[in-house]
């Protein structure tokens, strides 16, 4: 306890130098962007009606769809985490201020890739959105160690993660130009597969074993719900966040049919695995959400509604799959511990996801898209002057690689191995350093327990002891009871 | 036991079934409507910025209000049923899980509404906000039924009631052309008797009686609580939803001024007739809610927002004497027993929205409307090519059937009794086919019970078998506990 | 008892009578404004597209940042009070009935302004979100006396704060011609020193005393984290509602900076003040939220996102510091006792934001903000013709009081002070017409107790003496308990 005292008080100050060094970096590099710079030229629109202040509108206006991303990040990601019986305010809390944290390091991420493009950083709406969007893949990756590790070995881990999540999205995006519109390539198996890794690394030094904490009450069950429910309403505007026009309403559309198919599978399915044709309250909370990770790399894609439907269903039923009978295997065959089971709603929804949308791509035709073809697939573009005058300068379609719809399907593919690849082999790097020195550790005692972060009151301490009692049969509790 | 668990896989069967059929319905039937079209040559703007795509927006934004209604169903009708003390986890999940397969029943049938007027079945955001919208009907019925149904059961009931819901509104709307921006009699009332029709034939083999589990605890009344301010919150968006320009911004204040003013009094009324005058729980979740149904029909009329005020004044007063008297006496003399109110929410407050729009309709002059009044009420415009001529040319008015004010008060009050008396007997033949073989009942036992569909962990059993021994002096559980 | 019932009665007399007056004032003075009115000309585009109709959109489009607001409004503030460990149901609810009546208040206050400078009192959606902003104020000053009093006395207590929160407006922002975009001033240091001036009265004749139910419990810890994290996601709309264009999107920006780096500061902080370096729940509760209220009055000022997040690391700070060692000192010796700790969240963070702004106000230069400089702070332009005519003619500006950044700086600062003026006056004289008769007071026993506000089931009121019992060593209860 003394012990863990003293690295508490090191926590501390790490805490501290985080955010300096954050305050210092984003002074260093990051200005106003043209839209929100009350010095930007455009910003005074010289129009026929005297000087009213016209800001053209963005095409995609993020203000329509930011604070619903917003509200997936700390209400949905931070509430379905309390599930834990003893580990709700850490789930909410720590969701708080890691992600407070990152979003800082998010943009710093993208200002320093558009410095290497543009040689700028500028923030605006947009960054926000997409510093939002990033926060995600830390946060899942914290779903799989959730309760066993200190605070500051996630806010590490997070810093690092976003960083190669960073390099990750340029390659995939950027150089390869693959598509992945609503981020189940780049956030969701990227950040399952990260934290599978880091935890993977935590059971080489010790197997996981059983811990009497590890499950939910009645109330904290009902808690999740609400990150679950905010989560499942606003997944379309996550989907459809960075994509405008009649992408941005196909996408509405099919990962509402999707999330919608997965939600009832889930529960049908949960049903059929579980004992007396019951539900099981992880499948709900969890399972329910796999449609939207699943149609996210082809959520603008003209995948038809029957399409969403169908993937939706089978990741419903992949992911449900999953939490009664994968991750009891890998926990005990490979020692990783899964805490949220991110491997069934990130994991494995998140690759289903990218082959559909590879699928997907693979079978989009000039014929079903006309020229939006070349705004969804920009590298199918023509490259050759001749065809690509007129599409050029009617409908603002640049030069591309003139790749047919195989070879665009091939780099979805190629570009969800290197996701994987990446993050397993980051997280692996990254469990290594947060078992080396530079954090303390946590005990088996202070597992899913809020007692390791919180100072808790009295009453709510006592409470957990006889909770804990009744439960587990401890029969000195009732003693000190009366 | 054994029983039940070999008609819970008949249900899992069953559940899996629906969602099957409703993947095969949404393939054949449905397509991407004009504006989520990639293929859509009106996506293809050929404006003079060069081909950058302008989808033309439409009128009314349905991304503005979209959002706020998606939460009002499943976090404020999930939430506000999570009132009873251990039936939390069904409240929201059940409300979750019909929730997700009645949003696709509701875009099929508006689809086979459209495939009868126009010969397509297009999806669009507007499909989405009205299939939203029709979800609001079972889960009003939902309410009555509350603990009482296999899961099944609300299924097979949203199904039928959606299909009548369409019929209803199809004649109500297009054939009868009555006014009903807020959906007081499409939805509120419609659902409301469609639930107490059903209740009464469960009432009829069972009468119902106390339960020991039909009460709150302090924790689920405070999550009830997330529901009604969601609830309150957003229906201003769910009032203006369909209208547009003035009409839109006349029904959000209208509806905040109505539901304010209902919230006030229904406090005050609960302090009235309550003990020691203190407020009372259920009709502080529900009866501040009144004002909302009861503008809902007039939301967009000139109604002035002292009238806005009265009638939500209204409401919550009324709401809350039917919780008070009414209630018991319908469980008591009719055998209707209704778990939420919903009569007194939904019921009530929608006749009187029906008769306060009639009146509104009434008392509406082109005086006090100008020319607006041809667009809210379109039967009232002129069917004479002479008076039609500059209206059309200039305000885009369409024929009408020359209604004059009196007319339509009839034909509103005509629709509200036929609303009325479409919900009774479609509820009773529903309730009828509910008691039938196709789905398996509950027990006694099994009622307000989490048990019934809820796999729980045992800490989760146990505490609430000691509550229970708490609460109602059960002797036996305190030695299991030592 | 029996003269609580008696005066329970008239409580509720006078909340009715409160509801119709308001009907009456609202009859009286309020119409529809222009917008939403369907008989204004402006209404009928007599456009080239036949008679579409086309409201011209306003600048700042009300319905994209209205809805946040009003979520931070009841589900924010309610939930945030919910921390009590037996007031959850009063937090909420009280907090639901005090805005319903003073939102309309808050119109009425509005329109009867407005009525003094255009002879009318029109209402639009503009009107319900300056009314959401202004309930916070009343909202913050009952988080000081949270517990104490009756639901009348906040209900008198709100109706006096918002008429002078009106005069203190009206003198600062009009006569005056300070800045304060997010309202650093006008509400959450108006808010929290006139909260503390009543707390003062009460103090002066029942001095504070410990209260064993003034605490949490593990569940009303969690209740609270809904209210802080939807507190904290919305601030953004919060700080930027007033504002349009660039200075709109400079004002998101910059509060999601400070709100960010507050909360990080505020969780190391809370960290190296607490036993055992954990964290504590009060403060991630509330001071994770001061860096929004610190950057408000410079929300829409070129501080650059260095400074924003500078502002917000500090303010973090001193609110856990103010928490820590600022509040038990205030309260032993100035017997002003702080229920939510609102001085530590809204007064000293509302003066540094006060600070700030006029920092940023004293270093704004033509340079740096080109024309905006006059639109962000209209009495800085010139008033002489000469200078004028190109601005005006080009980009709408106003003639000003050709102020110098100096002497803008000097009023801001001067409101400043005549706000925390005018709020500590008048918050002594309304604390102690609330001791006269006019509304009855609370006994000691009732004090932090749902049950003085609320029919609560025996169920609920058993488990609650059983946890007392368990926390406070009392004997009797496990006895009944066997």
């Amino acid at each position: 306890m003394g012990m863990f005292s003293v690295s508490g008080k090191q926590q501390v100050c790490q805490l501290f130098f985080v955010q300096v060094i954050l305050i210092v970096l984003m002074g260093a590099l990051m200005t106003y962007g043209p839209e929100p710079d009350a010095n930007s030229l455009k910003n005074h629109g010289q129009t026929g009606d005297h000087g009213r202040k016209h800001v053209k509108k963005p095409d995609t206006d993020p203000l329509r769809v930011y604070p619903n991303v917003h509200v997936m990040i700390w209400i949905g990601f931070g509430f379905l985490m309390t599930f834990l019986r003893r580990y709700g305010q850490s789930a909410i809390g720590l969701t708080f201020l890691l992600g407070a944290i990152l979003i800082q390091v998010a943009m710093i991420c993208e200002g320093v890739t558009n410095f290497q493009i543009d040689n700028a950083s500028p923030l605006s709406l947009k960054s926000l959105l997409n510093a939002d969007v990033a926060v995600a893949t830390p946060l899942i990756s914290m779903g799989a160690l959730l309760g066993k590790t200190t605070y500051m070995q996630l806010v590490f881990m997070g810093i690092f993660e976003l960083i190669m999540f960073t390099v990750n999205k340029y390659v995939g995006e950027h150089l390869l130009m693959a598509v992945d519109a609503g981020d189940s390539m780049f956030v969701h198996a990227f950040g399952a597969y990260f934290g599978l890794a880091v935890s993977f690394v935590f059971g080489m030094k010790d197997k996981p074993k059983e811990h009497n904490l590890e499950g939910a009450s009645y109330n904290s069950d009902i808690f999740a719900m609400i990150g679950t429910v905010f989560l499942w309403l606003f997944w379309p505007s996550f989907n459809s966040a960075a994509l405008q026009g009649d992408d941005q309403q196909r996408a509405i559309i099919n990962t509402l049919l999707s999330i919608s198919s997965s939600c009832v599978i889930a529960f049908a399915t949960s049903a059929l695995v579980s004992k007396d044709n019951k539900f099981n309250m992880v499948h709900v909370q969890n399972s329910t959400l796999a449609g939207g990770v699943a149609i996210g790399t082809a959520a603008g894609m003209m995948c038809k509604p029957v399409g969403a439907l169908a993937v939706g269903a089978l990741a419903g039923l992949l992911s449900v799959l999953g939490y009664k009978y994968l991750t009891p295997l890998i926990q005990k065959r490979l020692r990783i511990h899964d805490t949220c089971g991110v491997h069934n709603l990130h994991g494995m929804p998140g690759v289903l996801g990218g082959i559909f949308g590879a699928l997907m791509a693979g079978l989009a035709t000039e014929a079903s898209y006309d020229y939006s073809l070349y705004e969804i697939f920009p590298a199918r573009a023509p490259n050759s002057e001749a065809k690509l005058a007129e599409m050029r300068d009617n409908y603002g379609i640049s030069a591309g690689s003139n790749r047919t719809a195989g070879e665009q399907a091939g780099y979805q593919l190629l570009v969800l191995v290197i996701t994987v690849g990446i993050a397993i082999v980051s997280g692996l790097v990254t469990g290594l350093m947060m078992r080396m020195s530079l954090c303390s550790l946590i005990s088996e005692e202070q597992k899913f327990d809020d007692e390791a972060n919180w100072e808790l009151e009295e009453e709510a301490t006592q409470e957990s002891k006889i909770k804990e009692g009744n439960s587990y049969g401890g029969d000195q509790l009732p003693m000190a009871h009366i």
